[in-house]
């Protein structure tokens, strides 16, 4: 590597400056604040982990995320986690260990071996809220609730929101009875919405019969009245898929309660990136952004894996793509520029102002700088043997 | 892996739960506060780099730190940051390629392949601070009184700085020209003050010789004399090491004038941890804690190899250790309880609310819980068809 290119950063992987980088902190700050105000308290987890628990209960695609590192302590596997939600699962379930609701939230790096978004390459910084040991419908309108009001702080106004529940799907599969084959090949032609591949693989399974229902329901995605089609559709359908379509109807129902203008949907094709999920899951779009803005759902069965089973929701989302979408007014940098002078009087006077002003101290190499092209508004002017602070251009 | 190991964590990794988890949020926010306050602009370094440029300009302790990892979109060996002030002298030779001075911040995790410190583990939480492009004394200064400011934000008082110079030690050793091997084990001794073994490596060099100096040099560390010591005793050394010596005296007295409370001294055998420094450095230390809080010091040639000579200087504390400290006073949580009740205003009540205060929504599964275990002082109540707020144990 010559001198040239020693710089150049990975694919995916990239240095936030100024005044991004500013603008990322105060998203961060302030989604973490909205959550602690909700009741949610604040855990770190850790960067790295032993690859068995970080992906206890997860799918196949957060294993092929994962950054893989050998322990050089003890020689074993580590990972470098691709996503949080796991990690707070294994804390309430293991290291917290309380009765009763526990309400977490977090906010931090993530690696990804690939690209999952163009928006966020391959360190997204994942914030996100879970919430554990309730199964009640009221704990998912919580955390959609709670979802929504973090994308209204992030600036976002016109929020998609996708309700699906992934019991629908996994019960017409399962009854269905594919070869495992053919089981991946509706997956994927159902995440891509792809009515005419759907049509050629179930084209021939009798009306009415669990394959027959896949390919209705792929035609009923869409918008609010969705569901209305999806229940007449599928009114023959195994129990439980009728019982998640009804837990969908009633929560759809009471969002419209607090949030009357939502523009709400529902999609039973997208499947992917429901990882652990076990029940009704969310994705907030927002227009012109073809990635979820923020996801999540119910997923009651990572916590079994780790020793203690406790139902689960919460959702996440990515602080540096919500920046990225450029929808929250950003402050106006102010400060002060101090010159080079060796007063002590200025000494206390700038550590006076520091208390909640930006003060930008001049050094010997500032010579002939011009303080605005520092960011400075305003200068320190010494005035009958005084330091006061005068509009930058009035001196 | 059985289920009930599964949530064991590798050796110097931990889980932060509530509430040390908020109060190392709250001294990550004070400390990049202050640092924005004085001029610093926030940066966001990316968790993993190529390994040549993680290991720009540094020494060999830097990459025995540093977990390696295979980039599976190129098949070139990545490193996951170890130390954050290499990635924002890259930053700023390179990304951001500013004229005259750039000042910097930045907070973030980083990974250790081996614990360096036993309270931190091997994942810091790195802050920090770096100043390119002055050379003065002046910008050393600022550095040293700024960590010294964030220091007194994390509550810590009673700090004792030591000051030191690179060029001292490297000037005698350089001049001395030892074998490899001897010059390994003088530094080895040096670092842990060991006087027998420097007798014994050193003892037989003339009077006045560079050997004879170092031997001198390690007798004078320690308090704020030992630096007229030094200067006595190495009355005869080569001109850069009295100008080293001439620049620890000027900065330690204009420290004085701002600080004349410090508790100061010099120590010319601490040579460990300065990787890649070149000047002036130092580090921040408190009663029977046996590492530093908060060091630092200059590194004018890293710019170098990212192909921009800058001068810089700059230091870096760890927010993990310095709140394990415990001197800094928590904030009390508060909170508000609002029953589990489906009237609509209600939630108008909590919402309201939760613009300021935090307000914990009781679930289905809440029946029998008393909110004070949840941390509520407070609790909603509906009198005379109005929700209320009031203390709890008064209704």
């Amino acid at each position: 590597m010559t001198v040239s290119d020693r710089w150049l950063l990975p694919d995916g992987v990239e240095d936030i400056l100024p005044p991004l980088a500013g603008q990322i902190e105060s998203l961060r700050r302030d989604i973490m604040d909205t959550c602690q105000r909700w009741g949610y308290q604040l855990v770190i987890p850790p960067l790295i982990e032993y690859l068995e628990s970080l992906f206890t209960g997860t799918g196949h695609d957060l294993a092929l995320q994962t950054f893989k590192l050998t322990d050089q302590l003890t020689g074993r596997m580590m990972g470098v986690r691709a996503d949080m939600t796991p990690q707070a699962a294994r804390i309430d379930a293991h290291t917290l260990h309380q009765e009763g609701i526990t309400r977490l939230c977090y906010a931090g790096h993530v690696l990804h071996a690939r690209p999952q978004h163009m928006l966020t390459g391959r360190t997204p910084i994942q914030a996100g809220c879970e919430l554990f040991g309730s199964a009640s419908e009221d704990a998912d309108l919580e955390v959609i609730r709670l979802m929504l009001e973090t994308l209204r702080v992030a600036g976002i106004s016109d929020v998609h929101l996708d309700l699906a529940h992934v019991a629908i799907y996994q019960s017409l599969i399962e009854a269905a009875q594919f070869s495992d084959e053919t089981e991946a090949a509706i997956f994927d032609a159902m995440a891509r919405k792809s009515i005419p591949e759907l049509d050629q693989l179930l084209g021939n399974c009798p009306p009415e019969s669990p394959g027959a229902l896949l390919r209705v329901l792929a035609r009923v995605s869409g918008g609010r009245d969705a569901l209305g089609k999806a229940r007449e559709a599928l009114a023959g359908a195994p129990a439980n898929v009728i019982r998640a379509l009804d837990q969908l109807q009633r929560v759809a129902d009471h969002l419209l309660e607090t949030h009357p203008d939502l523009n709400l949907g529902f999609d039973f094709c997208e499947l992917r990136g429901y990882n652990y999920h076990t029940g009704l899951v969310f994705a907030a779009y927002v227009q012109g952004h073809g990635d979820a803005v923020g996801k999540g759902g119910r997923y009651d069965a990572i916590g079994q894996d780790f020793g203690r089973a406790r139902p689960a929701t919460g959702f996440s989302l990515d602080v540096r793509a919500l920046v990225g979408l450029g929808q929250r007014a950003g402050r106006v940098r102010s400060a002060i520029w101090a010159p080079a002078d060796a007063d002590p009087a200025l000494d206390s006077t700038v550590a006076g102002l520091r208390m909640t002003e930006t003060v930008v101290r001049a050094l010997p190499e500032d010579v002939s700088v011009n303080p605005a092209e520092r960011g400075c508004d305003r200068i320190l002017v010494k005035r009958d043997g005084q330091w006061v602070v005068e509009q930058l251009g009035a001196c």
